[in-house]
């Protein structure tokens, strides 16, 4: 079988790369398991060593939008390459070319093949959004009317329209996982909102100082980097009839809040760690924080099997068992 | 003002154009009436001659999807052309080539404008539909998430999302607004399903044969030609605050039934016209009309002052107002 990621080179991609290739099979839509013969990872740059040494994986370095064609026959894709929130709320033309244009052109190269081929598509919680004239989406559940306030959301749910209507055609058997924040993610704190949900834990534990900028009480979701992979494999091997309505599925998610995190942090590794977290709200912040729904109700996800992580301190021992902190400095990321 | 309406040879078109220039100005977006000084009429065809004959109207005959620039400097657009529902369905790659990157095309050349248009773009109830795993929406209001099981409605249902956004970032004055099935239409019947909601009275009425293809209590939800310009005049007039979310509005509708509709023509016309009415299920149109939404609750419409017609009785006497039936004939219609 033959596999494509696009956005294979970043973060998830990369662990889901990592995650099909220690399987070495996948049960495309509810087939037999077949052995994974080549996992072709897209992006725009070249995978990590350890991928790019395993000899069923082949790199295509590009843009998305321009890469579509040099799929090849691909039993299963993995779209999740994509201009990222931020990028498509500063530069419009370039989230409509990536997002919308770029995805269409995935989505046609699939509808060429002689096969429909099995098309994830990670779609986003920023489906949902506060509506100026309505107010915050605070708990969402797979019936509730997605209202997205930024591109980037917007983007994202006419992808969903997409692979409802190319899959209701026949054109491709798409899935679309709508992903919740992933946290702890390794690597380095970045311009997201979201940032801190992952940096005032993993800054901490490498004995770096991270600010929190919402108050301890605020609640949000967040999804660990294993129960999204869950999502988003459970969408490529369940059978159309399984998975249901082509609607998008929201994933499962854990509501937590900053305080729950910094206790179980201090469990784990001591108040000194702990003291590590500068609480300094951002009202900027604090105000894009507001806007996400902090409560997912995950009826399709659940009877699909999937659940979110029982509470923080499990998202943490994870985190802990795959990133154990070096003597006296940061911790290693395959990824910074 | 410079006004543009594209699908400006269509029935709607034509009514609504007629409607603007005999009241001669236009509140465009809650501003004070300003004259109409000119109205251009994009369609593939020209406009009849009673519009092309007017001073302030201008014609520009040709493909919405290449028309897009040649439409100038317009205060406002009412979108109204696209592929519909049935040519849409046979036509995978038309629909999206006029009813996305034709209505994206037109969105383009708003932004490009240096005031940002008042835009109304027509939307409809087909962005509901019957999901196989999930059953038909039988109501529907504001809030209730579309599951469009057409190209068409996905197609409307991306165009909503497009205005939403391009709203919210300033581009345009979006109002995106579900058209109902307007009847009773003048003209000839086609090959929609929901055709026969007008046949069974404008043929009867004009001597002529018709079937209903649904049994007599099957309900449906219909607009009156009236009550749907209403609805897309209030669009272009109303202030942003008054519209208030960029999501879409649904139009007020009458639930009515076969049965009332007979019963209403008979009062009117009486049982020799109604005689004319040949009760023949067609199991194919009865099951797409069964997956369209019966009822719809329109809460926003109303606080925006819409209602719809309180009876078929008063929807009967405005197209017998409109088109009076000649002696022995068939009755005179503006469109065929």
């Amino acid at each position: 079988m033959r596999i494509a990621i696009t956005g294979g080179a970043g973060f998830l991609g990369v662990s889901l790369a990592r995650r099909i290739l220690q399987a070495g099979s996948l049960a495309a839509g509810g087939a037999e398991p077949a052995p994974v013969d080549e996992l072709l990872l897209v992006d725009l740059f070249p995978p990590p060593a350890d991928l790019a040494d395993d000899p069923r994986v082949s790199a295509l370095v590009g843009n998305v939008d321009d890469s579509a064609d040099a799929l090849g026959e691909v039993d299963v894709i993995f779209h999740l390459a994509g201009v990222v929130s931020g990028a498509a709320e500063a530069d419009f033309d370039l989230g409509m070319r990536t997002n919308v244009d770029g995805f269409r052109a995935i989505l046609e190269h699939a509808r060429s093949l002689p096969t429909p081929p099995v098309l994830v598509f990670t779609s986003s919680l920023a489906v949902f959004g506060a509506d100026p004239a309505i107010g915050p989406q605070e708990t969402v559940d797979d019936d509730t009317l997605p209202r997205p306030q930024t591109s980037y959301g917007i983007q994202k749910y006419i992808g969903e329209q997409l692979v409802a209507d190319y899959t209701r055609r026949g054109f491709v058997r798409g899935r679309s996982v709508r992903l919740i924040t992933v946290a702890v993610r390794p690597g380095k704190a970045n311009a997201a909102a979201s940032s801190f949900m992952s940096s005032i834990i993993r800054e901490p534990l490498a004995g770096v100082r991270a600010v929190c900028p919402v108050p301890p009480d605020t609640p949000f979701a967040i999804s660990s980097p294993a129960r999204t992979l869950d999502g988003i494999l459970l969408a490529a091997t369940a059978s159309d009839e399984t998975w249901g309505s082509t609607t998008a599925v929201t994933l499962p998610a854990l509501t937590t809040t900053p305080r729950e995190m910094a206790e179980a942090l201090e469990r784990v590794a001591g108040p000194e760690t702990v003291a590590l977290i500068d609480w300094v709200e951002d009202p900027t912040i604090r105000a894009i924080v507001d806007t996400w729904p902090a409560r997912v109700i995950t009826a399709r996800a659940t009877s699909l099997g999937l659940e979110p992580e029982p509470d923080f301190e499990s998202v943490l021992a994870q985190y802990l068992a795959d990133h154990p902190p070096a003597r006296g400095g940061a911790a290693p990321s395959p990824l910074v």
